[in-house]
């Protein structure tokens, strides 16, 4: 083994996804199938349960645990919102996170997170630089909104676009079921981009004759144009799905919901309270027909481990293994990204390295020609990029007809309490 | 072929199910099985479509278009929530039904639903003895609600089961992502019985450690209680999974939800729109925690192909296949009902007939003894009685990653218009 020795530190942070576990399992067999005699830990709660001292040694786990951790939906090691300061504001929670590292020879560090994870894995790396230190930190993406930018894609978003696409056939399904007109409004998330919505107009390609309508964050949005939308859709044929991102916003930019004075002035509906998809229920049944559903996909939309994408799961994995590689390699001050391989007949994506500095509080929308002219579909570039990332299953049900569950934090020795 | 020489017709009532289009495969393949030269039509959108002559010839199907059906969530053949009155009330829907049977001389008619599709076919048997038809019907069960007497339990059930409890163990794991304190809410399918909520209690089963609340319309609902339940629950471990079926009632037997008195009545939480999660929330919030997330499960429920039970589909495969034989025997007047085999090591269910008049109309709840004294967890009984159930796993998902889907009313030559 010719690498740096030392310990590795792995831990996760940002909302969860259903292949995140994947990702830390990939970093977590990557760094035992090179050392020798160095030790694996991951952190609990991200920056924040590293701050704690909550690092745990991943020995304690059984070779069985660890492989059920990769299918295993959710983050597995907890997670956190902890916003990392600049060192100039609070250099104790550096020299604190540092003295950890030395104390347990922690050489390595892979973080794996969105925007803000990227962010402070950036802000360790440049205080390493610093005060000279040798570690290597290297940032592992992931996240459903899949708006990171510099890389094709993120891990998790697959997952959760085969979700979202398959909830949404099995809602346009039960929409048709009665004789009467019928319109389901489906909420996803994503209040910046709107990756997760564009990606439910996949459903057409299992069902030519949908009636679907779009509404994204990138498009500006007008209570006329989406009520003659709805109009128009409805006139021909009753059934109607309609997929709305939470976060939709109006000309100028500002978010279209019960707190935006946008929706009080409207000449629309009454005050409602709830979200985007019960606003735009309470148009449509206020302008254009009262028999409207709602179905809020929530959280199951980012933890749907029942409904994985097998390549997504794969890539997670990848992205952890491809961080340890490259951080043996000496690399640090980078995320993984992915890229597909363009031209070739089938779905190929090879991992590059990217600076930390050019990923971190940026954010990725939907281009505009992957949205079609009437701003409420999506065009034929927004079905290739996203066909691929749904691809394969995972049957990561045990034999009682349950997702296969371990506690990982419990076997890590760790004792759940309650927070003050 | 020594039955009573003539053709059949099948149709499909009430709410959708993940496994009400593998019962119409079952009644149709074993019919074709057993046909020289009959026809097999389908009626679409129930008794209220076959009033206006929305009858089709399967032989229009393609075998491969009849074996994906098979697979299909939701009501394939559309459906009705047409109440067909009493023959002294409406003499020409009864002449009308009849005079169709005539002229596509319908010997066998098989009617899949729950109770209120069980009280028309036991109508229309009471009609066809009063003409004296030698038209044979049989009821073929199906409700996620479970709630149909006289049959261990219902196909559709399963799946739902299945579903609620994947669900729950996601959410689950969801919740416990951060390091505060955290609750979820999830609102089930029942408002009068509590089945599904119910079923979420093999959760345990994966998860021995999940903190877990159950709340069912079997039990009179007080906010007092609740709130103490949640206190209790929440004072050792930050984190909670509420379980409540949609309908629950207080000691009078009165829902508890926006519209009844008790709720403005009662002493906590302010007015608030929504369903009965919602208002659960809200307590919670005013008076224990205020991070509380909910989760309205919403129809996704009822047609979850992606997440069936491979038991429930074969059984909805099987209670068709049998309603079939039944008939062509002879019988009529009955619904095909399933019993599972007592003191048998593994599971095994067998069907025998029940008459329709035992189970129109009737509602089964979930019995007391399978319910905790505590009111908010399930016992043993209940856990043995729900297990078998969710057993299996079948890819209904095509290459694409998407579930397979043919239109089934279109192939049939049905065009689907704008309901005035």
């Amino acid at each position: 083994m010719n690498f740096l020795q030392g310990n590795c530190l792995v831990a996760q942070s940002g909302g969860p996804t259903a292949v995140i576990n994947s990702s830390a399992y990939g970093v977590i067999k990557e760094f035992m199938e090179n050392r020798k005699d160095e030790k694996i830990f991951v952190g609990l709660n991200g920056i924040e349960g590293i701050l704690n001292n909550k690092i745990y040694d991943v020995d304690k786990l059984s070779m069985a645990e660890l492989n059920i951790m990769k299918y295993l939906p959710s983050s597995s090691l907890g997670s956190c919102r902890y916003k990392l300061k600049n060192p100039e504001d609070s250099i104790e929670e550096y020299e604190k996170i540092f003295n950890l590292f030395e104390t347990n020879n922690i050489k390595y560090f892979f973080y794996i997170g969105g925007n803000d994870s990227m962010d402070a894995a950036k802000k360790l790396c440049d205080y390493a630089k610093d005060i000279k230190s040798d570690i290597k930190i290297i940032g592992v993406p992931k996240t459903i909104d899949n708006d990171l930018v510099e890389t094709d894609h993120c891990p998790g978003f697959g997952s959760t676009a085969k979700y979202v696409c398959n909830t949404g056939i099995e809602l346009w399904l039960d929409t048709r079921t009665y004789y009467t007109n019928s319109i389901m409004v489906m909420e996803v998330m994503g209040r910046d981009a709107g990756w997760i919505a564009a990606s439910s107009g996949l459903i057409k390609e299992a069902i030519p004759d949908i009636n679907q309508l779009i509404y994204l964050p990138e498009v500006p949005f007008r209570a006329e144009k989406f009520l003659q939308d709805v109009k128009s859709a409805v006139a021909e044929n009753g059934k109607l799905l309609v997929v709305t991102s939470e976060g939709l916003k109006n000309s100028e930019g500002d978010y279209i919901n019960v707190d935006s004075n946008c929706y009080e002035n409207d000449q629309f509906g009454h005050k409602q309270l709830g979200g985007i998809g019960k606003y735009l229920q309470t148009l449509i049944k206020d302008n254009v027909e009262k028999r409207v559903k709602l179905a809020e996909l929530g959280v199951s939309q980012r933890c749907a481990m029942h409904c994985v994408s097998k390549t997504d799961l794969d890539e997670a994995e990848l992205v952890g293994r491809v961080a340890v590689k490259y951080a043996i390699q000496g690399k640090t001050g980078f995320m993984v990204a992915l890229d597909q391989v363009k031209d070739k007949e089938n779905y190929e994506c090879i991992t590059r390295l990217v600076e930390l500095n050019l990923v971190c509080n940026a954010v990725k929308g939907v281009p505009k020609d992957f949205i079609n002219s009437d701003g409420c579909s999506i065009s034929k570039k927004m079905i290739d990029y996203v066909s691929p990332l749904i691809i394969g299953e995972i049957n990561s049900f045990g034999n009682n007809g349950l997702l296969k569950h371990v506690d990982i934090r419990k076997s890590l020795g760790h004792i759940e309490g309650r927070h003050q």
